[in-house]
């Protein structure tokens, strides 16, 4: 197995754990410190490093816009550092009772917030997510196995031990974090059966990324699905602020997630909002799709198919349905939404209370753009990607979300009597 | 396929969790009374299809043990009726928002409590979990597919039949619950393929089931393992209180996951205490294996192998270990525990701190039995099991454990400018 012993790594990983589980604040503050600075006085070795992956990936025939994410900068690594730094920043999540509650026999149960154990997170070129993800799970009080793309191997194992090393120096284990040493595809079908010594799982890349490894997977898995989020114009809604939001959906950042790739419209506004609404679309190159209702309204709309309901764009597209109620719209959500974010434009108060309710969703919004869908946009200071399912964490991973929270009893020698 | 149509049930669950997930928590409650009811005055079918199963199983050969668990009486029906209305007169976890906090750009953020949405529950042979998964599901807003052992599926699918057409007569959907109608194995593979349509499974039965169940399964698993629960009686514990916590954790139930199977005693005090006790563990029928020192402080002790460390008994057999710290004792629980619960007993307030913080298990106690690790006792007011894992729940799983938190998103236009 390419020499890699993945389940090695993974007891050592599983050792670091349980002394950062009990490292304080301060101390995995300096650590995080550390690791900025080891950055920052790297930067020459990582450079160096990284050109031999860029290097290789040019050779290989990869595309420019891999091989520009693939690639290193002094600003980069300083990005990198800085990112580290922010997460020092941040307040523990570890350690906080939210408050017990007193049983009749005198017993105080609580809740006590803790790491997760060891995280495994598998992704593909960026090499900035080796420090990101590093920072996040050291501040969380996890042990992390960073299995990164076979092309940035050579660099992020030069981030890792740079990385590894600062934690060291700071007293806690350099099995913090490791980069698994292998681009073997075996490797990680071998890691994701280590149920018992990693806690969870968290790919971060393409579908078929996120497939392989949800199929593959006896350890719980956290994954970012598809974006396919809708934007709904319901007929009360102000048309200035729905043409505002909607573009905003759909043209300030096409390529990511969060982006609108459908917009639904209510019949009663379609006429007044649709033809001038088209036009701004299409002055900033935005190709519209349209239900024939649509088509009736705006010229030259191309016909969507019942692929493009289901289709996420992540491009200057959108599809566009016309519909006769505020039901009728829900339930093309219900239908056709992968679950990230959905959001509705309206002034009618029961109809915003009701798509907060009805909407299945990690995020749903009233009166603001799908784009704010982000662990710093909404406040949690940093982010491990967003998830798309409904189990232990929906919607944007902050450092909470890479803990969990045990039961703490307090008593003064109760027993249990079935028979009562 | 046996001419189950598992994907069909699993979207016509899907739609009914739709219509679950926005019913109030009164019209829900009507639906949990009306089921109750249903039980109980389908008393004489559910009794007559119930001793088809019972007589199937005897000619089969199974255990009387088994066939006990299998039969259904009278007050067994009138019991899962009780538990069905106890779960109504729990509160509804749905719809809470837990607070929201203001951006600097005027977007209120906040979580909101929602359904998972479809749940499957695969378990062993007690029909009464048919009864109790359906409430907790309904009551939480799920809808529930269940996949009950093979010899009680005429039992369990006349159950289901009284609570869904009880659940029907409510106006809520019928199919909110399901009993898969198939003893095929083929079924139950397809089943965990579902992913997108079914949101959680939870594996309720033995070692083997969970192990298929996890290796399986492409959606989120919630897996009770097994139960390995240690009890350390620290060198400052009071020794009378200590003799009883750890002899109710052995004696009072042995055969449930909650019992101790190890107890981890200081050299300090293990003179002092060990003799006595192990003569009234010993008057209880407990058969006691232990380390050398143990051995040496009490007579005719068989010796404890490596193996019965790792060995859950679910039975009057305990295994004892004299240790010469603290530390080694908290080393020895993260090494063999199974992280479902774990106990000290001592009058040392730092120890007691440390082992709450330092030892990794779903439920932690201070001078209490492990006993207590329970819904019910928790004051959860049910339990769906016990969660062994760490993402989403640990330990006693209620009925907020069915849920999830979405974000909810409240602006008045705003829109994102990632050029700031």
């Amino acid at each position: 197995m390419s020499g890699c012993d993945i389940r090695g790594m993974a007891m050592a990983a599983r050792a670091a754990a349980r002394a950062l589980a009990c490292a304080g604040g301060d101390h995995k503050n300096r650590a995080l410190r550390a690791m900025a600075e080891g950055l920052t006085a790297a930067r020459a070795r990582l450079l160096t490093v990284n050109a031999e992956d860029v290097e290789a990936a040019r050779a290989d025939g990869q595309t420019p816009a891999f091989v520009d994410r693939l690639t290193l900068t002094e600003s980069r690594i300083d990005g990198m550092a800085r990112g580290v730094r922010q997460v020092a920043d941040l307040p523990d999540p570890v350690g906080a009772v939210t408050g017990t509650w007193r049983r009749p026999n005198g017993l105080d149960v609580g809740r006590m917030r803790v790491p997760l154990g060891v995280i495994g997170i598998i992704y593909e070129s960026r090499p900035n997510v080796t420090a990101d993800a590093a920072a996040l799970c050291l501040k969380s009080g996890n042990a992390v196995l960073l299995r990164g793309g076979s092309e940035a191997l050579r660099t992020n194992r030069a981030i890792a031990d740079v990385l590894s090393a600062a934690v060291a120096s700071a007293g806690l284990p350099a099995a913090s974090l490791a980069v698994v040493p292998s681009a073997d595809r075996e490797v990680v079908r071998a890691m994701l059966s280590l149920h018992g010594l990693i806690d969870l799982i968290i790919p971060r890349g393409g579908e078929s990324l996120i497939r392989a490894v949800r199929e593959g997977s006896q350890i719980p898995v956290i994954a970012h699905d598809k974006g396919l989020c809708h934007t709904y114009v319901d007929e009360s809604a102000d048309l200035g602020m729905a043409g505002e939001i909607a573009y905003n959906a759909k043209v300030e950042r096409p390529g990511v997630c969060n982006a609108m790739e459908t917009l639904l419209v209510h019949a009663g506004i379609a006429a007044a909002f649709l033809p001038g609404f088209v036009a701004r679309l299409r002055a900033a190159g935005v190709e519209v799709r349209g239900c024939p209702r649509t088509q009736a309204l705006v010229p030259d709309v191309v016909p969507a198919t019942d692929l493009d309901w289901d289709t996420e764009y992540l491009a200057l597209t959108l599809s566009i349905r016309v519909l006769d109620s505020f039901e009728d719209a829900v339930s093309h959500i219900a239908r056709h939404g992968s679950g990230l974010a959905e959001a509705i434009v309206t002034s009618d108060h029961r109809r915003a209370m009701r798509f907060l309710r009805e909407v299945d969703a990690g995020a749903v919004f009233v009166n603001a753009s799908t784009r704010f869908t982000d662990g710093y946009e909404f406040g949690m200071g940093a982010e491990m990607g967003i998830s798309t399912q409904k189990l232990h964490a929906r919607g944007p991973m902050g450092l909470t979300e890479l803990t969990c929270e045990k039961f703490v009893v307090l008593g003064d020698g109760q027993i249990r009597d079935s028979r009562k």
